[in-house]
């Protein structure tokens, strides 16, 4: 089964204390759809403007991403640049041109509406809504978010997750939404809003998924070099995705292995600026560092 | 097999948001054999003051600590106090009284020569050094150390890193010592220094192992509640010490299981101000959390 994605489809100008990369293809979007597209079809939804650089086109054809959710439009793609410190976890913006998201209204196309597995990638809590009261019947919804969102727009944010059944978000939006500052009694008010399954990323320490049935700790890949994280965590949720679209079984048998494989993605992801080294990997590189990560953690 | 422990016995008083608790039983020797206690006899080694207080000595006991080896001298017990921001990750030393300990020279009695096992917790690498040269022939002596002793007594600590065959630290002390920011090439510097197993710990997210067989990635108990995270490092390594002493096999075959022991004992030692917490487990307690943590990573 397909995966349609919703999200930022942008240029990244990225600055690391050892390079600085203009216009790079970013974007929540593009980094889960490329990170899905390891194990499943994508439906991408996005916007970007007449300065799309085609060869970024060609890398989305490339991946299979379905493009006819991508409006191209006159005016200036979506334009982010950040800078990096020396330790890679602490990131600042530089400059956000929102350019031709100014005035998005995500349109499905009638071919998108009947997907089963649905991704909204870390864009405004009102659009992620708006693309959801597009869909028919999906099987599978979820949510990722950034602290922006927290801040200027909560009340958009919290009347999505009534309706999702899998939230995401990283370590310090869980604490700041839910004001407390222990993560499993976090994730426990978290539920509370709505989602069924709620992740919480914490970066190169892994993540955390709360369920009914209770907790996983899943590992990081241990990265011995990490160029530019940027895209990681999208990536995460981008391959999660896209394994669990595919993975016979119920959500709940195979939500741990799409978390590890989500992992693996964005391990990768984090190897090269921008997607550059994520378009490299092959699924049998994502199946070898699978296997290990399973031996890192065996006991 | 019986456990040496070298550290610190003290008196702690410890201010968190919620409490102030003055002088609890306290220091990485007295937090690393309670925790050993579990799995194996401990032979401590230390050194209180006249007014150290007669129920410690019990609590002790009653653990079936063998105190041959804690001086009682006249003067003072070394006394820290020290108090805990909100978020319970930072804390700040409020006062360090070292009494008894300045002068404090380790001697070993002849029964704790042959001990097999040596934990070498924290206290002035000078100190575990000295002990270590009383030692006829242990099979396996680990040290742990803290960031006070890379500052002020880093040859000491270079000295004895040649000849122990596992050394622990926290994240922040093995960038401080390496110069390294990235953690998998932190653990491969520290090899470089003479341990044959390193072992990273990382707080409330785990703790990462490095031997020439590799990572291994372990995870911490996830909590509800963190009363006094105090000596949970000390419990951690006591835990997994007691754990490996009695285990059969070799060490590579058992380390693994011994770091799980060792967050399991650290979590129960979380719970609780100083020792309190940590006294009332039993065996059977630690079992089911030592289940849990495998369902809890299991994928």
């Amino acid at each position: 089964m397909s995966v349609l994605i919703v999200g930022s489809t942008a240029l990244d100008s990225i600055k690391t204390p050892k390079a600085e990369n203009p216009r790079l293809l970013g974007g929540s979007a593009s980094h889960a759809s490329v990170a899905a597209s390891f194990f499943a079809p994508v439906k991408l939804v996005g916007i970007v403007g007449e300065d799309f650089p085609k060869p970024y086109l060609q890398l989305y054809r490339r991946h299979k991403v379905d493009l006819e959710g991508l409006q191209i439009v006159p005016g200036k793609t979506f334009h982010w640049s950040g800078e990096y410190e020396v330790n890679m976890n602490n990131r600042r913006t530089l400059a956000t041109e929102l350019g031709v998201f100014e005035t998005f209204t995500p349109k499905l196309p009638e071919s998108y509406q009947a997907s089963s597995f649905v991704l909204l990638a870390n864009i405004a809590p009102s659009l992620q809504y708006h693309v959801l009261n597009q869909m028919r019947r999906p099987k599978f919804v979820v949510a990722d978010t950034m602290d922006l969102w927290l801040n200027i727009a909560l009340p958009d944010l919290l009347k999505l997750l009534k309706r999702v059944d899998g939230f995401v978000l990283n370590d310090s939006e869980a604490r700041q939404l839910t004001q407390e500052d222990n993560l499993v009694t976090a994730l426990k008010k978290i539920h509370k809003l709505g989602p069924k399954y709620v992740i919480i990323k914490k970066g190169e320490h892994g993540a955390t998924l709360s369920t009914r049935n209770g907790l996983f700790i899943s590992p990081a890949y241990p990265l011995r070099r990490v160029v530019d994280p940027t895209g990681a965590g999208d990536s995460f949720v981008g391959g999660m995705m896209g394994y669990l679209s595919t993975a016979r079984g119920t959500i709940d048998d195979n939500l741990r292995r799409a978390m590890i494989y989500g992992s693996v993605v964005a391990s990768f992801c984090c190897e090269g600026f921008g997607l550059k080294s994520t378009t490299r990997v092959t699924r049998a590189a994502i199946e070898t560092r699978f296997k290990e990560l399973a031996k890192l953690t065996r006991f």
